[in-house]
């Protein structure tokens, strides 16, 4: 079956430049920094962050496993402090936000940090970007978040940004999306 | 600008069959109803509806001036009796809610036929097809459509059939859209 959630790297893919520069802001296992690092090409560039030294652990391994792009920088610090790492525009930036999958399931992407990042990544987006933030209201920690982030993107000026929302209606415990561009 | 507007045809596009029968229930000036005469070929079907012949007239003439296949049936009667027209299973059906373009703008898509349409359209759909929904929330029974769609496809059984919708969260009045796919 196709459905929604199979369009979400499509929809971003749309916003990578071969050769630019990207950025994962919820690192967790790496599978987007992987992704990432293959779409920008070896002349790309892909910040990854996560608080977590396991996450770092774990994307390590996998990118030397699938014989990844030497383009990827592994970050320990949150998200919210991305602007003191990236100092190019970014054509895409991807937030999967909730859990390292398989870690600990008490370490939530906090509210907290989760706002002030994407403002960052908004800020750190080039003209023609796009940023991906995928939000799974199945736990509370990750609803609240989505309700934050609805919130403040409904705020955003449509002349200069346009925030879509894509969820699946009948299936409201599935994750959604968010897709920012920036004009 | 790449927006999500812009990714409507794509999500679609995905559930077009060549020689496949498909449903433009909401004929309008007939645009919807000759993409989809050309994206299912000279061997597909397109079933077209409206209440109004104006509607009728002037996509004929689309048709004609475009050179478009013969495989359109242009019926005036309402897209909630459908099923009397239509005996196959479709493969892609489109609504494009709210009035005519440049038509008279009092007569609108009553709520009363809309949502039958839209369970009929479900009924006929074959499996892997997919419906598109467009909804102008701009005028009120825009938006009254648009709740009482969301509010009938969240009771949809997950399990058959997958209800997406797409909407910008800083353009409240901007349409959005339902991608209903049937497994």
């Amino acid at each position: 079956m196709i459905d929604l959630l199979a369009t979400e790297k499509e929809l971003i893919s749309r916003h990578i430049i071969p050769g630019g520069v990207c950025a994962d802001f919820t690192m967790g296992n790496g599978h987007d920094t992987l992704w990432l690092s293959r779409a920008v090409g070896e002349t790309g560039k892909v910040y990854a962050f996560d608080v977590q030294q396991a996450a770092l652990d774990s994307t390590a391994r996998l990118l030397k496993e699938e014989n990844a792009h030497d383009n990827v920088t592994l970050i320990l610090d949150s998200h919210h402090n991305a602007a003191n790492y990236i100092k190019e525009p970014i054509c895409v930036g991807m937030f999967n936000l909730g859990w390292l999958p398989g870690g600990d399931k008490s370490i939530t992407t906090l509210r907290e940090t989760t706002l002030p990042a994407v403002e960052t990544a908004i800020q750190l987006l080039a003209p023609g970007g796009g940023i991906l933030l995928a939000v799974y209201p199945g736990h509370e920690e990750g609803r609240i978040e989505g309700e934050l982030i609805t919130e403040y993107l409904s705020t955003l000026n449509r002349k200069q940004i346009c925030c879509s929302k894509l969820q699946i209606v009948n299936s409201p415990t599935s994750p959604f999306f968010f897709l920012i561009e920036k004009k």
